[in-house]
Parts: C-alpha cells; sequence; structure tokens
C-alpha cells in the first residue's frame, strides 16, 4: 500500500470558473490545513467535520493570498479513496490551478498519475477491479446506453457473482487438494456431482457473458452501421436529420465538439457509427477500385448494412450492387431505405420496391427530407440492434480485458468439465480448476500485479 | 431582481475526473430534491445542513440512475450569489454533464449567461460592481502579480475609499442644493472650506489611482519589452533561458498551453511581454523598410527596450541604431544587455563597451547561453518597472472602465475646486459635485443600468 499523499487537479483542463483540486492520502489534512484560513466562523481543517465544506483564504505566503475558495474534507475510510481527502474548489484560472498543485508539491503531496485516486479506492477495499474500471467508463460513456453500462458495472455488474462462484470453485479445489494428500488412501472429499452441477453452472454463466461482448462492445463504441446506396440517394440529408433531432438539446452547451461525433448518432439513448461507404458503384478506374476494396471492408466492419435508395430513379445498378452487398452482409442486419418518399406516387413506388423484391432484408420507406417516417426509422436501427431489455439484465460485457479473462475461464471450466465426465484424477482437474479461477480473479482484481494495474489505470484522466 | 433559478456547468468545457453544476436562485433546493436520492445516513437536500455536502444518485427517471455524485447546498443569504445555491459534483462525461443540464432545465431551471452567478452576487449586495469585475480578472490573471492585484480588488480595493468620499459629496451637495431653496435668503450651509479640503483629498486620491492606471494595465496585460538587436545577437536563446526557468516547475500540468504565451514570461510573478523587433537594420529593400516601420510601432508601444549586443562582434551600424532607438526612448527605459561574454576577455568586452559610452541607460552584462548574470538581468528588469511595493498599496487601477471613469471624476472635482476658487454660485458646483458622484458611483455600481452590467457581465465564462 502507498503511504503518500497524492494530489491533482480533477476538473477539465483549461481555465473556467471553478477548478476542483484533489488531495488524498495520510498528510491531506494536515497539509491543506496549512494553506488555508478559515473565515469568520470557520475552523481549521483540521478540526472540520467530515464531508462539510467552508470557504476561506488559501495562502500562497504568511502574508499573501493566493485565492478565495471552498474546502471540502472527507475523513477515510468514509470517502471515495478510502483515505484523508481534501478538496480545493478554487477559482479556474490557470495561473491559480498550477500554484496551487506547487503549493502542494512543496508541502509533500506528490503529483498523483492517471486514475490514481481510484487505484487507491480499488487498493483500499472501496470497490473491485471491474467497478474501478467502470469508473474510466462512465468519463468516456457518450451515450445514454454507454452511460447506464458503466453505471452497471460501478454498481458491482456481473463481478460480485462472479467471485461468488469462485468461492465455490476454491471450495472444490481445496478438498481435491486434500484428496492428493491422501492419495494412497483413495478418498473421496469433493462430490464430484456437485463441482460437474456447479462447472455446468460456472459454463453457462461464462459463456453468457462472452456472447454479451459483441453487443456490450457495439453500446461502448457505437454500433457501426454501414450506409451503401448510389450517390445523390440523400445520405447526409438522412444524417443531418437523425444528428439535428438529437443535437438541438445541446446544442448552446459549451464544450460539445461537433467534429468528433461527426457520424455518432445517438438515438433514443444508444451510439450509431454511421459509416459513410460513398463509391459503391462500377467502375473500371484503378484508383476507384482502391475505393470500392475500402468500401468492402467497412461494410464487414458494419453490424447493420443500411441500402439507401433514391425511389424516384430507376437504377440499373441494382443487381451489381446486390451482388457485391449480400454476400457480405451474413451475420449482419440489411435495412432497405426507400428515400425520396415525398416526390413519387405510391404506384410508381410499388414498381421500384419490385425491382429489389428478390434482395432479403427488411424495408423501411421514408423521406429525409420532410422528416416523414424518421421515427419509424429510428425504430427498425434499435430493434435491427436486437438489443435485450437493456434495465433487466446485469450480463454484458463491455470491456475488452474481461471478455478475455471470460474467455480463457471458460476454456479451463470447458475442460474441467470434460475431466470430470473422463474421470480424470484429481490433480488433473484441481490444475484446471486453478486455471479458471485464476482469469475470474483477474477480472475482479482479487489476482492482480502492477503490470495489469498500470494498464488499466493509464487509461484513466488525471484527478480521478 | 431576477426571481428565476439558474444553472450551468461552472468547470472548464471538456471531459475529466469531475465537473461541477451549478445552480442558484429560489427554487434551486427544490429542484435538486427532486434529482437527488441519498446514499447511506444522508437526507433529502431539503434537510441538508448549509455547507455541508453528501454523497448519492442522480437520477434521471424514477428508476434510473444517472451518476452517483457529492451535492453541496449553501443557504442563502450565505452563500457566493446570496441565494440558496447547489452545486453538483457529478463524473465529469460530457453527456452527464450535458445531460444533468437538460434535466434541470425541464424542472425549471434557466440557463445562466456569463457571470450571470457573480451579477447577482452583485445584484443581492454581497460585492460591489468593481468587487465582481475582479472576479473575471482572477479568473484571468496569468502572472502572481495579476492575481494579486484582482484578489485585491475582490477586497474592495479602492472602492470603499471612493464609496467613502461619495458619501461626504453627497452630504454637501445636498446641504449646497439646500441653499438654493432658501437662494433668497442668501443662507450657507456648507462650509466652502471643508468642501475645498474634501475636495483636495479627492483630486490627490482621484489623481494618484488614475497615474496608476499605466502600471496596472502593465501588470495585468504583460509590461511590454521590445527587444532590439541585430541577428545573432542570442535572442532566442535569451527568450528560451528565461522563460524555461519559470516553466519548469509547471511543465507536466495538463492544460498549459505553450503556444498562447509564446513571448509571456513571468519574472518574479510578473509577466512581461516580449516583443520581437527582428529587422532593425540599414536596407534599401522597400519591402524590408515596411517591416523596420512595424519595429519603430513596436518601440513606441514597449515600456521598455532591451537592446541585446552580440559582444563578440564590433558592429558598425551601433550609431546608426541609436539615432532610430534613442528618439523613441522618451519616457521609456533603455537596457543594454551585452551578451555572449562567456566568449570574451574582459579587455575586449570593455572595448565594445566602449563603443555604446555615449548611448544612455542601463546596462548588464550576460551569457544568456550558460544562464550567467541571468538571475541579474530579471532584477534589473524588475527594477527598471518601477514597480511600487505592491503589498503596501491599495490604489493600483487595471480596468479601463474604472480608469475612463476615474478620469471624468477627476476633471469634475477639478471643476469643483476651480468653482470654490471662483466663488461661483452653489448651483454651479453643486452640478459638477453631481457629476463627480455619478462618475465614482459607475465604479461601485451605486450607478448602474442594464447596459453597463450587460457589458461588463457578458466578458465572463459562463458558470461563474
Amino acid at each position: 500500500m502507498k503511504q503518500d499523499t497524492i494530489c491533482a487537479i480533477s476538473t477539465p483542463p483549461g481555465s473556467g470558473g471553478i477548478a476542483v483540486i484533489r488531495l488524498s492520502g495520510p498528510k491531506a489534512i494536515a497539509i491543506a490545513d496549512q494553506l488555508f484560513v478559515p473565515g469568520k466562523n470557520g475552523c481549521p481543517v483540521r478540526e472540520q467535520a467530515s464531508h462539510s465544506c467552508q470557504y476561506g483564504q488559501l495562502m500562497e505566503e504568511a502574508d499573501k493570498v493566493l485565492d478565495y475558495v471552498l474546502l471540502s474534507v472527507f475523513r477515510g475510510p468514509n470517502s471515495f479513496t478510502g483515505e484523508d481527502t481534501v478538496e480545493f474548489y478554487c477559482h479556474g484560472s490557470l495561473f491559480i490551478q498550477q500554484r496551487l498543485i506547487q503549493l502542494l508539491i512543496q508541502l509533500g503531496c506528490r503529483q498523483a498519475g492517471p486514475g490514481e485516486f481510484t487505484q487507491r479506492a480499488f487498493l483500499n477495499g472501496k470497490m473491485d477491479l471491474s467497478q474501478a474500471e467502470a469508473v474510466a467508463d462512465l468519463i468516456a460513456a457518450d451515450s445514454s446506453s454507454a452511460n447506464q453500462l458503466a453505471l452497471k458495472q460501478m454498481r458491482g455488474g456481473f463481478s460480485k457473482d462472479l467471485a461468488d462462484l469462485r468461492e465455490k470453485l476454491l471450495h472444490f479445489v481445496s478438498l481435491i487438494e486434500l484428496e492428493l494428500d491422501f492419495s494412497e488412501e483413495d478418498l473421496i472429499f469433493a462430490s464430484r456431482d456437485e463441482l460437474k452441477k456447479l462447472a455446468d453452472q460456472l459454463e453457462s454463466k461464462l459463456s453468457a457473458l462472452c456472447e454479451s461482448f459483441s453487443l456490450g462492445n457495439a453500446i461502448k463504441n457505437g454500433i457501426p452501421v454501414a450506409i451503401v446506396g448510389e450517390t445523390n440517394s440523400g445520405k447526409s440529408t438522412l444524417l443531418n436529420k437523425l444528428l439535428n433531432e438529437d443535437k438541438a438539446i445541446v446544442s448552446d452547451i459549451h464544450g460539445t465538439t461537433r467534429d468528433s461525433i461527426e457520424d455518432l448518432v445517438s438515438i433514443r439513448g444508444l451510439s450509431f457509427r454511421f459509416i459513410d461507404t460513398a463509391g459503391l458503384r462500377k467502375t473500371k478506374d484503378r484508383i476507384e477500385s482502391l475505393g470500392i476494396e475500402r468500401t468492402y471492408q467497412k461494410i464487414e466492419q458494419a453490424s447493420i448494412i443500411l441500402w439507401l435508395i433514391d425511389s424516384t430513379q430507376l437504377s440499373e445498378h441494382i443487381d451489381w450492387m446486390a451482388d457485391r452487398i449480400i454476400p457480405r452482409s451474413q451475420g449482419k442486419k440489411l435495412l432497405l431505405v426507400f428515400n425520396k418518399t415525398d416526390k413519387i406516387a405510391g404506384e410508381e413506388l410499388g414498381i421500384v420496391e419490385n425491382l429489389f423484391a428478390h434482395i432479403p432484408g427488411d424495408r423501411i420507406q421514408i423521406s429525409a427530407k420532410y422528416g416523414q417516417n424518421i421515427e419509424e426509422l429510428k425504430s427498425k436501427l434499435i430493434e435491427l440492434t436486437n438489443l435485450p431489455e437493456f434495465d433487466k439484465t446485469d450480463t454484458i460485457v463491455s470491456n475488452i480485458r474481461h471478455f478475455e479473462a471470460l474467455s480463457a475461464g471458460l476454456e479451463a471450466i470447458r475442460r474441467v468439465r470434460e475431466g470430470l465426465q473422463q474421470n480424470l484424477s484429481g490433480d488433473f482437474i484441481a490444475q484446471d480448476i486453478r486455471e479458471c479461477m485464476y482469469h475470474l480473479g483477474l477480472i475482479t482484481g482479487q489476482i492482480s500485479n502492477d503490470e495489469v494495474l498500470g494498464q488499466i489505470f493509464s487509461r484513466f484522466c488525471i484527478g480521478k
């Protein structure tokens, strides 16, 4: 356990109204006490009640005020990190933020690394490792569903279940190892029937979790939708329609960077990544052919293929396109979207639709320009993600590290089951149980090492 | 007085560990209460003690948690704004920040305009207008002295004095106006001697304040130093030396943008703006002549001219340069810096220095490359600013609005003095006293209007 006191700026980088500087560790209160002169009716930080705020002067030198600040004290173990924690809420000038960090370092604090406050919360037993990882996911979440996924994992998610099952495995492996100690006497302490039942239970749990990963990953990173279609089918009108409706509510809030979510559209709380595949058409041009090659790759990365069709045109390329799209849509959803229905009579639309009759997949009619049927299109997209009801399950894995550990644990538990069926001797079975336990322990952090922790927390922001 | 409840993100824009969302107004506590479910041993927000923090769930819907947050309550009038204020300390994802603002607006909050929290503090009598303006200065301050200047102004600075003097003027003007009411009886209520004493006092106070503006402005915006010198005199080595020494301590702190302070060097807490004047040399080239014209302008804007000299070269352009620099250094400080002293023996240096013997100004020898005498150069620059001891005076004006009001007030009080000397009738004197009072009132905000307030607070960041 680290025993030094760490400090960091916890708010986003830059200047603003308020900045939060946080310190945590055994000397947090004593160090804050040296810098803070309480206002009228206040008290020294060392006497301040836990979970209280007070106003006062932040001193740079004995007679030199640096800022007027609010200061909160959270006494361990009832704090986020489990240690004594102090937060300064100062005016958000870069000068004040940097000078305060400098003063704290002079008084013996060390500047915290990325995620180090959360790492301490983990090391002090305030949360398990998967919960700690969820803190970074929560900060990175850019849609309602990613937010909910991170919150579930923060609450414990599936890790409590795994820890329980791991406990039971430990019980069995202890008994089997006891048998090995008495191997000459051929005793059986561990009921093979009960162990088989536990292995079955674990196998079904782990395989369900592994299967949820593609979904969890899609929620976290956005569901990839490849838009194919000939030029002028109305793609940018459609994207703007989808984007604007959701973004209007946040458009005047500072800090929304339009650039980075250019094609990330949040539909009813779920992120869809719309992937531009402009350029899917017959060509003899070599460079354009390379572009089409890239389009194929994008289609393969997608989980939904949205084929946007200009209903006012009778295209000659339908079969050519179908030949290229359909073989690449295996295991994906294909959605034919007939656009510009405002410009065409029902009868003529029927003729166009007939041209696509032999092509599998769902279909929908819209007018992107006039917003007709856009809500239905959204519902269709949600439906095609095949998302189980989110609130009713805790079994969605979104973290690739968890997925890898679960997969390895699943393999090991399958070997345990096979070993039991083949009546293998206890030492073989014990080895596989230990391996399964090892992988499950990696998820919750019951098994961890500095390297793994280093990798996990390096992805955090500083100050959390 | 506005009676609605306002909300805003108060931390710098972007995502980070923690974001602070603040609300203020009569419904702040009731609205926060609807969104917050306290944790174990917690209490509803409406029952929460002022200046306390508690941990709990921030609810998006009845059964849907948006985030786990800390929440502070500050009950009016003992809050920054003077109104009931609530602060949410949430995880700093953009999604959570925006969603929370959206929820608050749905519950009846209005998104705050720039500086609106501070504006309410002013309107609720928590501070005068010059103190409110100091809040924005504090956030913008990028050096220790600008920070100290803003803090002084926040503490009241000279505005308390002005308010007292204005009060005394009010007393006299009332008496004079009473005399006018009884003008036929030729009564004297206002002692002309005492009024003269007060006018003298005001005149000396106001003129001292006006005179301090060039300094205050220099502290706030950086003291302009024009560097002149032939090419290869070592300018960039010198600037890097000055820059690095001060920046090393903050170099690993996130958010320091090197670009924007490229030539702003903080020396012992004072900002110096080093202005590049490369190109001062004899030329017949027309375009280059234009460049030199610009150099002259830069010299004229500076308050210190630093002439950097390569001591290892015997330049032939000394007199040519001196003819151009000296006439433009009237009222400024000229400092001759002999660089590269590491490469030259004392005797030879004496010869070079002799070439400059007829040129006025201070001189110093340095080696920028090896950092020799850099501390002495810094001391010299500080000395040349002629800065009065900062901690011993409250009379530095840094705000151009204050300067303009003080100048107009000074003119009016001078007319009052003249009027008294010439024994003008009471109504003329009263008019000038009223005018002086008007201008002094503008500074403290005793006189204000929506337009003035709008201009002042529009320069603030949102959330403060």
